[in-house]
C-alpha cells in the first residue's frame, strides 16, 4: 500500500475516505538532531494513544481516533491539521525551562498553553497567539476552541495518570479540520508527554538525556494505562 | 561622577533620585555579536528619544522623560524596568520575518505586540502574555496597560514619521514602574526603530546588514524628526 507521508515517528497510508497510522520505533529529539531505536515504541504509543484517545471521547473531547486497527496501527479520520504543535505545561521544563532560565520541575502558577509553528525546517518556533492569527494560521474561532479543548484535554489527563500513580508535567496536541469541526489529531503517547513516577520521567526524556531503561519506561506506562 | 549601570548603548549616572542618561556612540546588534562605532549616534538618539518623549507627553503617554541636558544627555524618572522588550510591528522584519519564514517586509493583517523577555544571558527570548504572568515578570493589570499604550504609542510614531515621508515598520519600548505609575522608558530611536524611505532603511538595519551609509541615515532620522 502506497504512503501518504512518513514522518519522524509515525507512517500515514491512505484508507478510503480514512487514515492508517503506523507507529514505528524510530525516535529523534531535538528537532531531529538526536535519532534512535526505542524498540516496542510503535506498539506502546499506538497502544496507550488509542487508550487516551477513547477515554478522551467518553468524556467528550472529539478526537480523530476511530480503532486499533493491530498493534501498531489505528484508524483515523483524516483532517487537514492546524500547522501548531500546543503545549499544556503544568511544570517547567524542557525547552520552556531552558528559553527562560527557570530549573527544570518548577511548577507554574496556573497551567500554560503555548503553541509552536509546526515546521521543522524553522525548528518549530514558538508562536504567540496574536502572532498565529496575524500570520493567518489560524481563525480566532479555531484558536479558541483549541486553547479550551487543549485544557480540558488536560485536566482529564491530569486525573487519568494520577489514579495510575503518574504525575503529567507537560503535553503537545496536534488538532485538525474535519468538515468544518476542529478534532483532537495526531497521538498522546509517551512521546510527546513528560509524566514521571516519584520524579523519575517515564518519557521520552529518558531518551532525550541517555537515562537508560527507556524501553522499560515505555512498557511501564503501557502498564500503567491499560491498567494491568 | 559614579556610574550606576553601563549598558550596550548607553550609561546611567544617579542624579537625585532620577537619573542622567548618557547615550553613547558604540552600536550592537544580534545579541551584541556584533559591536561597533557610529560616529554621532549617541546625539542623534539622545535628541531623537528626547522629540518623541515630548511629542508622546504632549499626546497623554505618562514616561520617564524629564528633559534634556546636552547633546547626549538627558535627565529621566529612575524607573523599576519591568524586564520585558515589547515590541510593536506592522510589517515582518528581522527576527520576526526569520523566525516564521515570511519574507521581510510583510504588512501583517493587524499591529503585532510581542515581547521578550530582557535578558542578555538568555539572549532575549521571545515570551506570550501568559508565559509572562505565569513567571510572573508583571501582572495582568500591568500588561494590559503596557500593551495598550504601546498600541497607542504605535499610532502616535506612525502618524509623526508619516508627515516626516518616513514608513514605521516595528519598534521596541521598555516602561518602568514608577510610585505605582507604569512609565514608558529608555529610549525611542533609530536604534530601537525600522524607520523606511521608500522602502530604503533608516535605522540600525543599514550597522546590522553592512549597508553602508550609517551616520547618515541617523543624521537624516534627526533632521526629520527636529522638521529642519
Ligand atoms: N488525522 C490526521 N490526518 C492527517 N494528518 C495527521 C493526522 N494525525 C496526525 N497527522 C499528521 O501526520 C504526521 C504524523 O507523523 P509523525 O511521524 O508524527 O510526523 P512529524 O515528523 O511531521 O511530526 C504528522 O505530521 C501529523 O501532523
Ligand atoms: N528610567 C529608567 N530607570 C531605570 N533604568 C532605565 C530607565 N530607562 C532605561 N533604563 C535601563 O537602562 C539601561 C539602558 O542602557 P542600555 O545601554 O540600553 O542597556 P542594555 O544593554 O541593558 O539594553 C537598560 O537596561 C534599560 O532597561
Ligand atoms: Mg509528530
Ligand atoms: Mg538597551
Amino acid at each position: 500500500m502506497e504512503k501518504l507521508y512518513e514522518g519522524k515517528a509515525k507512517i500515514l497510508y491512505p484508507e478510503g475516505e480514512n487514515l492508517r497510522v503506523y507507529f514505528k520505533d524510530e525516535a529523534t529529539a531535538f528537532n531531529a538532531q538526536k535519532r534512535g531505536l526505542i524498540p516496542g515504541k510503535g506498539v506502546v504509543n499506538n497502544k496507550v494513544s488509542s487508550a487516551l484517545f477513547r477515554y478522551l471521547q467518553a468524556h467528550g473531547i472529539k478526537t480523530h481516533f476511530i480503532r486499533e486497527l493491530s498493534d501498531r496501527e489505528m484508524l483515523v479520520k483524516r483532517v487537514e491539521i492546524v500547522p501548531l504543535e500546543v503545549i499544556l505545561r503544568y511544570r517547567a521544563a524542557g525547552s520552556f525551562a531552558k528559553r527562560y532560565g527557570v530549573e527544570e520541575g518548577t511548577p507554574l502558577r496556573a497551567p500554560l498553553v503555548e503553541f509552536s509553528l509546526k515546521s521543522d525546517a524553522l525548528g518549530d518556533p514558538l508562536i504567540c497567539e496574536n502572532a498565529i492569527l496575524a500570520l493567518g494560521l489560524a481563525e480566532e474561532r479555531e484558536l479558541s476552541e483549541i486553547r479550551a479543548t487543549t485544557l480540558k484535554v488536560g485536566e482529564l489527563l491530569r486525573a487519568f495518570f494520577a489514579e495510575r500513580g503518574l504525575d503529567l508535567w507537560d503535553f503537545k496536541l496536534e488538532f485538525g479540520r474535519h468538515g468544518g469541526e476542529i478534532l483532537l489529531a495526531d497521538e498522546i503517547s509517551p512521546d510527546t508527554m513528560r509524566l514521571r513516577k516519584n520524579g523519575e520521567p517515564l518519557d521520552k526524556d529518558r531518551f532525550r538525556r541517555d537515562l537508560g531503561g527507556v524501553e522499560e519506561a515505555y512498557q511501564e506506562v503501557l502498564k500503567r494505562v491499560l491498567g494491568e
